[in-house]
């Protein structure tokens, strides 16, 4: 049976596992992120992939890419990315040149929350939003047990919807947007209450606007630890437009922890979708 | 061939329609939404019904039903309504018993997206982001060409997304609305290039979401006459997150003017979907 890679790519870390036909994780590799320019990072790629390969004689068939960044699934194209030095970069024929094998390639939260709708917090809903917080806020949506991915793949940057009218600057070139205030990077400046407080009322507006089965809490805050979900359950169950007459989701921690990308890429690229 | 029956009940208005297999129009039926009770609401739609029925020796099959209020379309029932007298009223059984057809229920904005997805603004798009403009804000969404319903089908109620802290009180209990600023009702309190703003601004945050191939806009203000587009045009190219590396939308009007929702109730009926 085959093998499959996935490369779950961030601004500081590069996670790589090989996973089997069951999903089961075969071999695992964390690199640095270079600091450099695009080759860098791409050769920094190929020694992760290359070092899973090493680690088993079965053939491997197949690349799964999970990329922090505006990704355009339908060319394979990161578009932008805020913390590695892609503009335009067409990563999956690159990465399928120097690896010779099948890559697909998906926004890092895209990833995560397939592996957490399979195998996870998810399992089992069909229709999942999934919000992951760390340096920003990375989100994906499931609806009738399908990715939602907009036109080019760019679905779920809700991140950088508008929460403050001229609000805090944000690095993408917008004010306000909801991840300057909800955001690992948001604790610089506010207490983790006032988090709990815009996390609730992002999920409000997101809720409103999906009617989701369940919220997953993913990323470096999408843990038990930190308590966010208790204040949001509160807000939810008071301030949901519709009140008492509409079903308020389940909140969940993510299941799956820092492995949820990579293991996700790796499923993407496995079954297609 | 048999014809089907569509109903779009709104706070003022009850518009239905006769359609053959093809969607044509046989004959139509305007009549006012009676101020009163459960009863005499339900007395007013079966009136048009019957009204509709007699104008045909054909047999009718099926009737489908937009209502403006929040619709648990699994169960068939209208959760709340503002501005009908609806509290978990079980419209779909009611119908059904009282008229002897096959009935479907769904959200008044999610029958007329249908229509303006399959034979409107929006057709042959995959990805459709559909919000109408009245005296509140409707909306619903297409993924892959096919409506993102969420849980019980309450999906698409973006216009209680908050978009000003401790903003204008709703009547739906919450503060800072986006159907406080942006609809026929904001224009009490705003000036129409006030409402272009919070248009702009809250498509800017739906478009980061959803990644739409074309946004229709919809209901009383979404004609060509308001001039909103235009603003949000621009607004979408200046301030989209990603900026200049993420294609935009299409931004058009509904085509298929105040009879959209009619028609999208009829076809829902007769497609199921």
């Amino acid at each position: 049976m085959t093998l499959t890679v996935g490369l779950d790519i961030g601004g500081s870390k590069i996670l790589g596992v090989l996973v089997d036909g069951d999903g089961a994780v075969v071999a695992e590799h964390l690199a640095m992120t270079p600091r450099g320019d695009v080759r860098a990072v791409e050769d920094a790629l190929i020694a992760v992939v290359d070092h899973l390969r090493a680690a088993t004689d079965r053939p491997v068939s197949a690349l799964g890419v999970g990329a922090a960044g505006l990704v355009d699934v339908r060319r394979g194209v990161v578009l932008h990315s805020a913390h590695l030095p892609w503009r335009d970069e067409p990563l999956r024929a690159r990465l399928a040149e120097r690896t010779g094998l099948a890559v697909t390639l998906d926004n890092d939260a895209t990833a995560a929350a397939w592996a957490e709708q399979r195998h996870g917090a998810g399992a089992g809903a069909p229709d999942m939003l999934f919000v992951a917080l760390g340096t920003g806020i990375g989100g994906a949506i499931f609806s009738g047990g399908r990715l939602v991915r907009g036109r080019t793949g760019l679905a779920g940057e809700f991140g950088h919807v508008q929460v403050v009218p001229d609000g805090r600057p944000c690095p993408c070139g917008l004010r306000g947007c909801w991840e300057r205030y909800c955001s690992g990077t948001a604790l610089a400046e506010s207490t983790m209450p006032e988090v709990a407080h815009w996390l609730a009322v992002g999920l409000g507006g997101l809720v409103a606007t999906f009617d989701p089965d369940v919220v997953v809490l993913g990323g470096g805050l999408g843990v038990p630890e930190t308590g966010l979900l208790t204040h949001a359950e509160t807000h939810l169950r008071d301030h949901l437009t519709g009140g008492a007459h509409r079903p308020a989701p389940r909140l969940v921690y993510a299941a799956l922890g820092p492995r949820a990308g990579a293991l996700g890429a790796a499923g993407l690229a496995a079954t297609g979708h």
